[in-house]
């Protein structure tokens, strides 16, 4: 090939074109979540599953969904995800599957799985791409028929077009939504697999029902639902004064329908009354009667810096929907067959004028361990564990490996990228030795323990699109750190009776092993028959043990 | 507030909506490099210089580049990067600085700095959120007027409204373009500062001049260019046929102009001449002569399969244009005030079917350290050595410190994200302890050194949109370790020499110490005169040396 000759302005005008948002996340599908095959069927999977929750909940029925994989080439997987929720009315079918960059939650300041409307549509490119299928959709909703779709996602556009489309009047569910697409894919088992994505997603939506096959296995896996009752919906908040940027609030001055200055402030943000409203206008040195649309950017600028001079109340937290404590136990106890379990659960905090709420919880104690037990005479038994009653390996490691942290953002598992997650650097700043697990400077903590950490918020702070890792604001840090520390206050308690436990156990084991030659000598200082000599021993092992406390 | 009642699918439809790429990345700006206010002054500039040196190189013009930060309140600056590139026509203005999502490097399979059509759209669109005002342009083309243009951005539309468009015959370049916004920002000096990326940019692209300005400076700091040559523009490839996926070939079979299938490989894809077309259709069990048009997805697989079963050369590398050797050399040599520079290249490899190129270089040994060398005669000298000859810091570390890595993607210094980068990887991979450095397990090797690496491909699979950090295929970890063993064995080398060098010198300084007092010793035992015994020591000393070699 000859090289090319330099170009000029004009010739350079003629290369420079649109790119749509399906090529550029075509081309960059590492951002997505779809790095390599293994990754790639765990974020399909991931994607459709939390759709389904947030669309259960939205609608208030308590989740079923179906997960399957099905092999079909060597490196080509068919994946199917059903679920029982509200269905989807036909015209947005196209839109929702087909089409990055759309959906109803980023534009709402409230809790929800999904934020970004990329999630479902990537899964259907990237099946379409290395498999050259389109994703095929069945939905139906309560009063609707329903719809059987098959697509093919036009790149250049970001637009789906519609290969089939059929109507139906039954169907084996009242309302609905299948997804299947075909992918180029590894299925393997073991961390962060797929199972392990499904077990964890069971730990945190307790009121979901799963039911999970995977090749290899003769029948589906079914996670029962613990509870049944639905998270309650989460509110939409305003947003608040001290999370706008002066960009923000020029656009908000020239779009609102409010008079006056002093209505917009309380109209359009949250925690503003007319008492902050007047204040804050005071302070930027303008008058409550401005009309907020003739607002130019240096007055802007003013009100800008006067509302972060102003003091204002944290925002409502309504629009939050923690787990909650009981819900954390109860999953942690149906995934981890521990010894001891603690949980924490911080006040709603702020950063970036987004309301967030950390919860932790922390089981302890390898299953297989020998457990000491007193009783309520005081007797110790020593009794050899069982293993975890689920039928899939138990979530605990061994005594000499670093902890499991499981984390969690707005109740979904992230399994990737670990190392770079905001909450394991608040678990490796944590000072384990004092709860009574042995750590190594800046690392994580060593035991048979596994950590919880769920961070509910209207947005969450994803280090990528893949939503693998959080990103370390100070704020969420902190939260983090504290709820780490109350929890791990109850397992040190606790951690300090088990030794304490232990160690009365051996002086015990030492006096039923030296008391008979004690009463021997005894017997033959005193001259006391072995009737007598057993009783002395008796009451000698009686006082012993009545002296001690546990 | 009350809690909001459940949806149904209709109620939900309602809320759906699509969501402007620029809305996205508003809202997401730290996964452009926007995290924070000192990182956010450093995406700025550097997504400017790259598109400057990018258009300097395309229109074969030796880059001179004006870099200027003025701070305008305590957290507020203005920036502004111009060039005496070839301009950008009046019409493209608004799409290249408005829109994200637009360019020419995006589609085209050739090396360049930027690739996604981006970064300057985010820059202008986080000042514009943060300071209230969108970005300035002056261009001028050669054959045109200069336009000046100030706009204002539209999220939603994705779209630049222009607020002032004037025109000018006259100003003060022949052709090229100016580009000033005001941000929120930190300026700091020191590691991952502007100075920092500044000095680095020097480093690997010796054609450029490159003008600095920062606040505390009393005038610009000028990095004159080293070489005159503006680097061979980089070809554009046509796709490998190993890099592309079903559902991308089946969209070339529909989209062909091409009428038989032998010509459609042909014509489409590089290294396919009629033989490996005729294998490959062979393979597929299809016909020569079959109408691509008309190929259906079943037929479209087989030929994909056929195609990774063939044996087809690697892409031609004409696309690539690295740095060189001794461009590489002479840039750290005017940074790094080094006692030794090793360099090594490797031939291009081919990871996802795009062709890279690996460069390293190292640079060894304290500015400052004494340096002890040997004289044509034999003789060793010590001396003290200068600091380095550049106004700045220089940028090799301390002895006791670990090495410093400098990373660069197709010439661009990449400043954050070191431990998540692939280059990072390769270091720590090395066993450096062969050629002479310290290094813990898993870590970087320490010593007072500078490793540089670089990447140059079509497509840099970076981490990011930031661009910070290179994802770790394994066929650019491979090659990156190759290069670094290749240099590490000259450095290998020459440490070895100087510590022959050092312990001779201790050896002599021994013989200096005490031949006299062998001398003295002869003298009392053969009772010869001073005169001779200084002869006796002269012979003996000459005769010990000459037995030695260093």
């Amino acid at each position: 090939m000859a090289k090319k000759a330099h170009l000029n302005a004009e010739q350079m005008a003629k290369t420079q074109r649109e790119i749509s948002v399906s090529e550029f996340f075509a081309k960059n599908r590492h951002l997505l979540g779809f790095d390599n095959q293994r990754k790639a069927l765990l974020t399909t999977i991931k994607e459709a599953v939390d759709n389904s929750l947030d669309a259960c909940e939205e609608a208030g029925i308590l989740p079923s969904i179906l997960v399957e994989i099905h092999q079909l080439e060597e490196d080509r997987y068919r994946v199917v995800i059903e679920d029982n929720g509200p269905g989807i009315v036909k015209a947005q079918i196209p839109n929702i599957f087909g089409k990055l960059l759309y959906g109803s939650k980023f534009h709402s300041r409230r809790q929800s799985r999904g934020q970004q409307g990329i999630g479902i549509s990537a899964a259907g490119l990237y099946g379409q791409m290395t498999c050259g299928k389109g994703p095929r959709i069945w939905s139906k909703t309560k009063r609707g028929k329903m719809h059987a779709f098959e697509m093919q996602m036009d790149l250049t556009k970001n637009k789906a077009l519609i290969t089939k489309d059929e109507e139906h009047k039954e169907w084996h569910q009242k309302e609905g939504t299948r997804f299947e697409i075909d992918i180029e894919a590894t299925y393997q088992r073991g961390l962060r697999s797929v199972d392990d994505y499904i077990k964890q997603t069971a730990v945190s939506n307790p009121h979901a029902e799963l039911r999970y096959l995977a090749p290899g296995m003769e029948e589906a896996r079914v996670y029962e639902r613990a509870i049944k009752i639905v998270p309650e919906r989460a509110d939409e908040i305003k947003p608040h004064p001290y999370g706008v940027e002066l960009g923000e609030l020029m656009k908000m001055l020239r779009n609102t329908n409010s008079r006056w200055l002093s209505g917009f402030l309380q109209e359009e943000f949250c925690r503003v009354g007319p008492k902050v409203a007047k204040g804050i206008i005071k302070e930027a040195g303008l008058g409550e009667r401005s009309y907020p649309t003739r607002i130019a950017r240096e007055e802007a600028n003013k009100l800008f810096r006067a509302i972060q001079k102003t003091k204002i109340s944290a925002p409502p937290t309504t629009c939050l929907s923690p787990i909650g404590e009981d819900r954390i136990k109860e999953g942690l106890m149906k995934e981890c067959d521990a010894d001891f379990y603690a949980v924490a659960t911080r006040p709603p905090a702020v950063y970036r004028g987004n309301p967030f709420q950390i919860e932790v919880g922390i089981a302890w104690g390898k299953p297989g361990d020998d457990r000491l037990e007193v009783d309520k005479t005081g007797r110790i038994t020593k009794t050899k564990r069982k293993r975890g009653t689920t039928d899939t390996e138990d979530l605990l490691g061994n005594a000499d490996e670093a902890v499991r942290v499981l984390r969690f953002a707005n109740r979904v598992p992230l399994l990737f990228q670990q190392a770079g997650c905001g909450f394991t650097k608040a678990v490796t700043q944590t000072a384990w030795k004092n709860y009574g697990l042995s750590q190594s400077k800046g690392a994580l903590p060593v035991g048979s323990a596994v950590i919880f950490i769920h961070m509910a918020s209207v947005w969450v702070p994803f280090t990528s699109e893949a939503k693998e890792a959080i990103a370390p604001y100070p704020e969420i840090l902190k939260e983090v750190k504290l709820a780490l520390q109350e929890a791990g206050r109850k397992l040190g308690v606790h951690i300090r009776k088990g030794r304490k436990v232990a160690s009365e156990f051996q002086k015990r084991s030492y006096i039923e092993k030296y008391l008979p030659h004690v009463g021997i000598g005894l017997q033959e200082i005193l001259g006391i028959d072995n009737e007598e000599r057993e009783d002395l021993v008796e009451t000698l092992r009686d006082s012993m043990e009545s002296t001690r406390k546990i």
